[in-house]
């Protein structure tokens, strides 16, 4: 038996700093405490979370119960052969050609982060994103010892980029890449061609790689997204992150993809790729068919997030003090509140608040800014809800924050 | 268009020093070769990778033909319920005891070495490893920007573990853990509970965590292999790291576990899952049952996998010059060669020679040191094959020998 001295040296060990100092998920943040509202009885409709409500795809679920080997194998580490072939298909429907040795099948579009982050920086290096910014983003940085340098959007344009010198201030000797959500998680911005451009301009001027996540692609209401894989001019600077997980309603099947030009950059993917031997073969296999085929299932999806953007963008109108704006694209909204700290009055809103025992889950959006300050007053809504629940959703959000001010002045 | 002189800056673009120096796959280096003789007509025996030939048990076939979710949602970060339960069941039953909170499910044992890594190390932080040791602690160290000290190790003894003043001298103000693989990939060797307790040691003189690779843990044919969980005083140091792949034939699943005691390392993981948001859903539940009643299914292919390594001791028995010794554990063995450098008779072996038609491919051993200079004579043997084909790849390297020094005299 140890002595008690040397018990006590045994649980003083110190884990790493970055072990330490990794966010915890702003957008699960609150889950726990829905979860103990919904044992007392309470609906809760979840808006802080982009988890689809939608089925999967019968052929994605065929695929899966008609899964005919003997053995589960070890897939190759760049993907399996029908499944390599598919992105390629799913990339060639979308107008971007990419061969078939420049795509590595990944862990869903979060492997494909963190290797794109591996592949072009070292400790220490940085990584300009936009502010506020998917916040698992923070975690691949820290998984992958990368700072994230925030170039603040603003609100008052919808979250659209800033001019090429407003974001040049914040590149230094250090910076190596941009990382970009487009169309966004979590504004549903999308940018325009005259705003990549500008990044390409800032790529080509600065010699950076553009890491362009592409995971909402399809989720374009008003005009298609553009690929960062349509500016020949960075043809070797481009690196596309992609993932089936919202457009198929796939997100339990973690299947990904990394496309590049830059043949160093596809190597190097491959090679963090055998470390960690293969993607799941059962799942890449599931959804080779609708990569093959995209817009069948796709299309009618996305006029179901049109509508329900819509519904979303109704309820905002009838409350007053709101800011907010009309999403491109994706099925996310930060929407400012006319509160002082929307932690304190959303973790009130899931705690306390019900309307006809209904309360409504969201996400605090400092969680997504890196900078400290910044998106106090805001939020984060999800819409992966039917439209009566969105509808109802709003209706509780609006008369929460009535009460709240009753309750608080603001 | 681009001028010429910006298109060349564009190509010029430089990758990250990791993305470049990452050693790529020593076990998969030759599988083109491979591949080309395929084509010719040869029959190649594939001694190089660990790719279980076995069928996968009907229970995991069973639950993914009969998936019934109507959509393939995320899985919560650390696990969905009845995979974490059935690790924890799979834990009580080879009797080490973790609560359902120590475990978080991970894609595939890769997964849980790198959240380990990163959990206890910061950047250019060391880790002791045992050389020959797996070598995709090359591509996880990579990953986690952490550097490995190799510990050498000797054929002339079985690959066991040095006096624990010879691992002492590798420690420096930087080392934070000993990784290690027991039953080990590459040498087949298990470590005896004197050895494991100098390890306990050292983790207890110098404030070390115990990385414990213990993904082969069934496949022990004289003694049980000892897990690090069994050595209570140094119980918040001790990390288990385990995968499902080896022992129930279901390597393409991709499923692991990482296991400890200690809250902060465990609430570490759990955040760099939550970056990743989940292990595919499909598969989790697929291998649960088996995790939940392991012995009935790897009991029979552990006796078929010692039956293996017999024949392949027989066939070593039967060349003469070569070194070795009767692996304990695991599935493989590094075997000395009397040839001066087992990468040439490596790639000669399979380019050139063939008895009958047919040869075999083997992995030569310096990709599994990391001392220049190491192993040089050496090569790993999988013996993933049933014992017919072991009998005649044995057979084979025998031949080989003969006409390699015919050949080239050494």
């Amino acid at each position: 038996m140890p002595t008690t001295e040397e018990t006590e040296v045994a649980l003083s060990i110190d884990i790493s700093r970055r072990g330490r100092e990794i966010q915890g998920s702003p957008i699960r943040k609150l889950a726990a405490v829905a979860e103990a509202r919904k044992r007392q009885g309470v609906t809760v409709y979840h808006l802080n979370i982009g988890q689809p409500d939608l089925p999967t795809p019968p052929a994605v679920l065929d695929a899966i119960h008609h899964f005919d080997h003997t053995t589960i194998a070890y897939a190759p580490s760049n993907g399996l052969a029908p499944a390599v072939t598919a992105w390629k298909k799913y990339f060639t429907h979308h107008g971007v050609s990419f061969a078939e040795n420049e795509i590595i099948v990944t862990a869903g579009g979060s492997e494909a982060i963190i290797f794109a982050l591996c592949a072009v920086c070292d400790t220490d290096d940085e990584v300009i994103v936009f502010e506020p910014f998917y916040t698992n983003y923070n975690g691949f940085a820290t998984i992958a010892n990368v700072r994230l340098r925030a170039v603040p959007l603003s609100i008052s344009n919808g979250f659209h980029l800033p001019p090429e010198e407003e974001i040049e201030r914040h590149i230094t000797a250090r910076t190596r890449a941009i990382l970009f959500c487009n169309p966004s998680n979590p504004t549903g911005t999308i940018y325009t061609r005259e705003e990549l451009q500008r990044l390409v301009n800032l790529s080509r001027k600065h010699g950076l790689f553009l890491l362009s996540d592409e995971v909402y692609r399809e989720f374009a209401y008003d005009a298609p997204a553009i690929s960062i894989a349509d500016f020949p001019e960075i043809r070797d600077r481009a690196i596309v992150l992609d993932s089936c997980s919202k457009r198929f309603n796939v997100c339990g099947a973690r299947i990904g993809a990394l496309a590049s030009h830059n043949a160093d950059v596809v190597s190097a993917a491959l090679k963090f790729g055998m470390a960690r031997l293969s993607v799941a073969t059962v799942d890449q296999l599931a959804v080779a068919p609708l990569l093959s085929d995209p817009e069948t299932y796709t299309r009618p999806i996305v006029e179901e997030f049109r509508r329900r953007r819509d519904v979303v963008i109704d309820g905002l109108r009838s409350i007053p003090g709101v800011t907010y704006y009309k999403p491109e694209g994706a099925f996310y909204i930060v929407v400012g509140l006319p509160v002082k700290d929307a932690e304190h009055f959303s973790r009130w809103l899931i705690e306390e608040f019900t309307l006809e025992n209904e309360t409504v889950l969201v996400a605090p959006a400092p969680g997504f800014y890196a900078t400290p300050g910044k998106g106090t007053n805001e939020v984060r809504l999800a819409f992966m809800l039917n439209e009566a629940h969105l509808h109802r959703s709003l209706r509780i959000l609006k008369a929460a924050l009535e009460a709240y001010h009753a309750k608080f002045g603001s």
